[in-house]
Parts: C-alpha cells; structure tokens; sequence
C-alpha cells in the first residue's frame, strides 16, 4: 500500500487531529487480548491516524480502560496520539451499581469525577480533548463552565467541546465557558442529513469549529440495508466510486466527508484494521460537485430545487 | 406552616419579582366581591409572593379593573408589591365595541394606548414590567421600540419583555429596542416541553433573561387528563413526590421548574390560596439529575438517548 | 392613469431598488421580438420601476441574452436601471452541453465565469446586485468570499446578496464575505408563509437587509386555485379589496407585501404592461392591522392565539 500523508485538522492553537479517527465504542466487543489490543493500536498509529475517541460509558464503562491496560504495556505511544473523551450521560450498568437511572449529569462534580475516572481508566495524565456528550436538557452552565476551568487549571483536560449540539445550545453553553468549545461532534453521513438541514454544521463552519463525524456509514445502514433509501445510496456510490476510482463503497462514503468543506473527520470504528485502511485512503479521493450532489441527491430522493 | 422564604429572581437592575407569581388571567371568574379580592391579595403577599401578573384583555377586558378596585381599598400595598401587565392583542369584546376582529397590534399608538388603561385600570401610575403578549407578524420594530422610549421617559412603564417569542423573534425586537427584553414568559410545564425542545428556553439562559412560566399545570391537563401521557407522567410525579416528601402532584410539577438552571419563575393562576400556598410551598424540595429526568423520559416517552 | 411616485428601498450605500421590481424568469416564453422587449422595457422604466430581476439560467441560460440584446438597441437605458441577477445553480441543458447534471457550484472558478457571461449576455459593463441563487450545502464559504472580492475589485459586481438562504445559512456565509450581503430573494407571498414562520423573515428584519419577495402571486395558486386554502384567501382578498379601494385581487396581494414593516420589494414577473401597472398601482394602497390580518388568518386557516 503506497504510503498515505494523512491530513491533519486544527482544532485550537494547541490540539489538531487526523483526518480519520479511531473510534473506541465498539472496541470491549472485539473480544482483542491485551496485547492484540496494542498491536491494533501500533497498527492504527502507522496508518498516520494519531486521535482516538473514548467516552466514559462506551461498552458500559469498560472501554477506556481496555485502552489504557495495552497503553501501559507501551507508554510512550501516548506521545503520539490525541486522546478524545466524553462525559455527562449516565448510565445504568453492573459496573456502577450507585446509578438509579439513565439520565445526563453535566454537574461540576459529575463532570471532574468522570473525567478523573477517565484519566485512570485510559493510563494517562491529561485529556486533549473532552466534549460533553450529550445537550443537556437540564444543564446549568456555570456548573459545567466551572468544572472546566477547574480541570484546564489543573491540567487535567487541554481542550473542549461538545457532541450533539444544535445551535442554539451550542451558544447557550459557549456563552458561560471562557474556553472555546473546539468542535461539535454529530452525526453525520450520507444516510443522515439532519445536521446538514438543521444548520448544525452551518454553525460549525461560522464558528470554525471543525465537526467531527460519528456514524459515518450509518452504522452500516447504508452498506447492507435494504430500503429504498440505501438501495439508492448504493447505486450512487457505485456510480461515483468508479469515476473517482474505487468499487470500495465505504471508501466513496468517506470521501464524500473528507470533500465537504467543512474540514469533517471522520471516527471510524473498526476494529479490523483493512476498515480502518480504507477510511484513510480514502482521503486521497477528490470529488467534484457533480459527484457529490449525485450522492446528495440520491439520499434526499429527488433533485434540488 | 412553616415560614418559607420565598426566593426572589432578579430580571433587571432595578426589579426582582418573587419565584412564584399570581397569575391573574382568571380572576373574573372566581366569583369574589371587591373585599374579598383584597383579602386574596393580602393573603398572597402573607406567602411572600409579590407579583401579580396581567394583561389587558383577561377577563375580556376586565381582570385589571377588577384588581385596581381591589388595590384601591388600601393603596399602601402598591410599594409591597411588582405589576407585570401585558399588550398587543386585540381581541373582539363587548368591552370594546370597536374592535372588528382578534388580531395583533404593536404599534407605537396602540402600546402607548393600551398602557394609559391598563394604569387607570388597575389604579397605580407604573407599570413595573410590560410584556409584548405574543410575537406579532405584523411587527414594525421601530414602532415597537418607539412605544417603549416613549413610556420609559414618562416612567408609565419601568422594565420591558416579551411573551411568547421564538428565538428570531426575540432577537430582531432586541436589535431595535434599547431597553433590555428582561424576560420571555412562556408556556412551560412537564406536558409541554416544546420551549425546552426549540431552543426557546436556552436562548433565555444564554441571554440571561430569566423565563416566567404560563400554565405550569398545563391547564390541569397533567394532574386530569386521561391520555396515556398524563397517566404516564402522573406515575412519575408520585414516584418523585414521593421521594422529595410531598404527594402534592402539583408540588412537585412546580419542583420540577423551580429546580431547573434557566431561574424560572411559575405563574400560579389560581383563586385559592391554599393552591397558591402549594406552589410556594414546592419551592422547598431540592431534585437531582435523576428526579428531573425521571419525570422528562415519562413526559417524552421514551429513554433520553 | 395617475402619476405615481414609486417608492425605493435601499439595500446598502450606493444601491436603491424599486419596490417594484420586474422578473425575467419568463422572458423567454413570452414570445416578443427585440423590439417588442425594448418597448417593454420602456414602458416598465415608465411606471417607476427601475430594477430588473435576472438569473444565469433562467430560460434555460436565454433570458440574460434576450434582454441585453434588447437593451443594446439603446445602450443609454442601462444607467436608468438596476440590474440583479444570480448564480450558484448549474442545470443540464442544451445550451450548456457540459454540464453532467443540475446541481450547485458556488466555487470561486464558477461564480466568476457564471458573472463574465452574465455580463456579456446582459450587454452591460457591471452588475447591480448578484445573488447566490440558492443555498448550497457543499458551499466553501471561502470560496464564495474570494470571488466576491475579486468581482468587487474589478468593479464587475457592485453588491452581493442570497436568495433562498435560511438563517444559519446567512449567518455562516455573513461571517466569511467582507461585503454585506445586502438581501435575501425568498419566496413571500399569502400562500406561502414559511419565511414568515421560521425565522427567514425576522432575520431579514434583525439585519436590516429588505428582503425581495419572490413568487408573491404564488404562481398564480392563490387566484385560480381550486384548493380550500386558495377559496379561503380569496374571500378574505375580495372583502379586504372592496375596503382598501380595488377589486383586482393581485392588488390587494402586492399591498399585503408592501404594507408589511420588513420594508419588501416584490418581483412582478409578467410580459403584460398592464399587470405590472396594478403591480405598481397596489402601492397607494394602506392596510391597517385588521385587514392585514383577515388575509394571514385566512391563510393559516385558523385565528392567531
């Protein structure tokens, strides 16, 4: 495979990441020893991608620290890799037997102690990236604003975000933290127009907030479904991949990201590391506005007007 | 019972009105003579609560005079107390032979018109807070805004707010009005969420522009209705009641608002005191993350995601 | 006919626009020899109207050229007009043989090329106003800014504006382009009142940027519809029509945009002389707020709340 120069994105003066990102969420379900989990890590490094995406809660609360268990078997990885994660959803689980409900807690304390909690789990000292995971329908923001000052005084989180905010609690919530929240991560794919419609992603390019995506390939809805809408998604990715050069059609779903200009990333979530190749080569595919508005239009199911 | 201090929320520099208001829009129809009124004005004050909310048309036209009569018997009680009447609807009314149809007028004439009756009405010479009634298609902002300069000067009209408004609407009327818009009074209760959902709600925290709540109860639809949602949320708040200390239901739907970040403050609508002493009375249970979402996932019907 | 003195609207410094303006989406179809647009044109600059209303691709891309080629007969008409037109669309057809599919470019490369023809088939040295003619969700914004500047140095186009551009999307383009964007072109008329309703219109307001309604006779829905909305708003147009002084429905559909406070020009798109007169004529008409109500409650169907 020839050799790829993964793009970078800059989120603040101190933090950029890949283009392509590692995504955790799935990564207890991979059934990975831990020392495969650390060859997947080498592996995933090598392909130039540098950002993986934790959260506190991913495979119910166990994730992050099946990370940081193959991180310690080689510690100076973490120099060079970003760590993202989240924080402010409960959940009910066996592994936290206290909580009554699943429900959202963006409280000062909730928020420093899971990102305690984070920092142990994942074996190390600073987060470069938190994001409160989820609007919170019952947030006080100066309890949020600071639990953030607290954790950048102490060193403990570098940079902020959010993850699923629409505009309005986008400024309702930068509007009490003194940090830049740093991006927005949503979901965004050619299944899932939503936060293209909504101005979701509107904001994100005024604010210049990079927005990264999550579920880009829906989950697999689009690959393997068999409704109207994927069987049409499909047969414009075919048509597109074989002018831009690819029958892979995850390739052409993440080539239709990394076009948009937005400066999207892409979380892939791949515990197969050929996935995970193909999400970074596919960076090396341009598209015109032909081809991109094919695949638009084939996902709205008519044309524009 | 036991003396409640009664929180205050702070709209302005110049004006705090008590957490829980009393909501005058139904005092035509509580049947009460002019001493009996004032006996009811008293009592609400003995709960600490010192604002009574109006507008010019309840009671057809009425409710106002209604009160001024009341007041009348004893003046002093105009320094314990804030007015917060509203304008801007026209309404067909044997009380006003000539209006022709229900309509919305904010014009400067119409505003300044409605201000000099709503003084002679309720007997007093400020009007502590005017709020547009409902947001007007029809709206000339500069005429709006004039109306305002206008009654600010002659000190008819201390504070201004809107009721009702959308985002862009609350926006375009600040963008011409140099007084601050000190509140949004919407409708807000755990049966109607769609203010919390559209971003209503965060623009008034964001704008730090505490929100007054209209039919928190929602029209006594929660704690009557048969639907399968009242049912659905009745269940909640009695398994919440019950955990907080009260089984009030509607306690614990006032709880609900007053322990929500945005300060809201709850507009209790009813001739009877001991159901205004229960909405006071609500502002003493303290709920968490998981009693507030216990309630908003049975008002949704479904888990947050 | 009496004289009238057509009212102007000032969209930015050194640009007014007749609240009138004329359409040429249509020119194509209407079958008028050269001279017979020239006597056209003529006969509109009589009535006061001064603006005229282009697109790249309206006629599928024949208007422009159809209308320079009139206007080249008497090249000293151009400095009694103003002249808009749009880009941003690209549609297939056969005169654009190149063309893969209808999609939008609003690169740099094709906002350029897009104006240089404009120009060429308008038979004119700059344009007025150019819009982008709808909102383009693969927009980079940066682009867009880069040929705004570029056209405007060189004098080529004097002042942008959009069309068809939600709030966000306004927003976010505002935030790249030095130029103001001086209006948004959308669709207003009393059958369609989503601009009324989601903000578009309060934004117009909010900026200060007078918004060109387009479409305002609905395509003719509103006076030959056989649907229940369309019989309703015509009652209302007729009862509304006999009070303000004409029973010639357009009329009273053009009064209801003008009396409107957003300070809104409306495109008259017909071939016919004496359409564009009542067009024109409806502006000596007032509406006062109960008869600019009658026809919006007919529109949605119900009362206001």
């Amino acid at each position: 495979m020839e050799v790829i120069k993964l793009e970078r994105i800059q989120l603040s003066s101190d933090l950029s990441i890949s283009k392509t990102v590692h995504g955790m969420m799935h990564l207890s379900g991979w059934g990975l020893s831990k020392e495969e989990r650390l060859t997947l890590i080498k592996e995933v490094l090598d392909t130039g991608i540098t950002t993986f995406d934790h959260a506190d809660i991913y495979g119910s609360y166990q994730c992050e620290a099946l990370f940081g268990e193959a991180l310690a078997l080689e510690p100076s990885l973490r120099n060079k890799m970003e760590i993202v994660t989240k924080c402010g959803i409960v959940l009910e689980s066996p592994n936290r037997p206290s909580h009554r409900s699943h429900h959202y807690d963006t409280s000062k304390a909730h928020i420093i102690s899971s990102v305690e909690q984070s920092l142990k789990n994942l074996s190390v000292d600073t987060i470069d990236l938190l994001l409160i995971h989820r609007p919170d329908p019952f947030m006080n923001p100066e309890e949020t604003a600071a639990a953030f000052d607290e954790l950048s005084r102490s060193g403990k989180v570098k940079n902020f975000g959010v993850s699923n905010f629409k505009r309005s609690q986008f400024n309702m919530l930068q509007s009490y933290v003194d940090q830049p929240l740093c991006t927005n991560q949503i979901e965004l794919s050619p299944y899932h127009l939503e936060n293209f419609e909504d101005g979701t992603l509107d904001l994100t390019i005024e604010k210049k907030t990079p927005p990264m995506a999550w579920s880009p390939l829906a989950g697999g809805k689009i690959l393997t479904g068999e409704d109207e809408k994927a069987v049409r998604i499909r047969a414009a990715l075919k048509e597109i991949g074989s002018e831009i050069g690819t029958d892979q059609l995850d390739e052409v779903i993440y080539a239709w990201l990394y076009n948009h200009p937005a400066n999207i990333s892409v979380i892939a979530g791949s515990g197969k590391i050929d996935r995970i190749r193909s999400a970074v080569n596919a960076q090396n595919f341009r598209m015109d506005a032909h081809q991109w508005f094919t695949i638009y239009q084939a996902v709205i199911g008519h044309d524009v007007p």
